[in-house]
């Protein structure tokens, strides 16, 4: 039986405009649901990186990995789920801090190894990298301070050890 | 005169399925190239937040955001370019590093205050964060090594100082 679950997939594509708008367009028309996406450039300039997290079992995985092959702009499609791969993403969080909690707030960034990025008057800036369960963790330690603000980039992964 | 120019967008929307590819085809079918997208999670889990950097001068942007505004699932848009930000994005990179590079490998990541996150056979994994400034100039440090893979997760950003 195939498994339900969450799948990661790296999927290279040409830098070129509309590309992006055609590999969502087809995960939408599908009925897939995109749980998180992160698009950026790699070393070469004409290729893009996109990391999608997407929600179905094997079957649907395969379903869209054929489906985004005929896509003209998409190079090369690897599912990641099964790989040992080092997961990251990158979140900002405007957590308000007076000056009597300052110091427990520091503690905190110090122990998740995450970095004060930014001090108003009443509140501080923290940006914090890890998979998602860090970012879990470092999110409801800060909660009780007061979260004004939070941004997250969408989860971006790498096979480790020696692949090419 | 309107000034061509890069803008920063952040876009809060109703984190829900066929939100992303609405906006993106919006941008894809007036013709306005995005340079890099975010997408991720926010302290509200029902509001995801994108991070959209859009070539074009002011008017463009006038015009894009009032369109964005006719989607039903857009709540807020803000043009942060002008405004003091924090602007970082975060990259991997997979970095050949045989025995005898590794120690002058290892003092450009301290430099750049980067990590190393996976150690292989002939090849490491560095995770660092920055501004693109930043991010450019640890690529072009470690480029004479051989970059094997290289993966962004495009720029989010959050205005500095106490503004809720």
């Amino acid at each position: 039986m195939a498994k339900a679950n969450k799948h990661t997939l790296a999927v290279t594509v040409e830098n070129k405009p509309g590309v992006l708008t055609r590999v969502t367009t087809l995960f939408r028309r599908r009925g897939y649901n995109i749980e998180s996406l992160a698009v950026g450039a790699t070393e070469d300039p004409n290729i893009s990186r996109m990391t999608i997290e997407v929600d179905g079992d094997d079957k649907i995985i395969e379903q869209v990995t054929k489906q985004l092959y005929k896509l003209i702009d998409v190079i090369k499609i690897v599912d990641i789920t099964e790989e040992r791969s080092v997961d990251r993403e990158l979140v900002l969080i405007k957590v308000r801090a007076d000056t009597n909690v300052r110091a427990e707030i520091v503690q905190i960034v110090e122990i998740f190894r995450a970095r004060i990025v930014d001090i108003g008057r009443t509140t501080l800036i923290i940006e914090a990298t890890g998979d998602a369960g860090k970012i879990s963790a470092i999110e409801d330690s800060l909660r009780p301070f007061g979260i004004v603000e939070l941004v997250r980039t969408g989860k971006i992964a790498m096979v480790r050890g020696t692949t090419k």
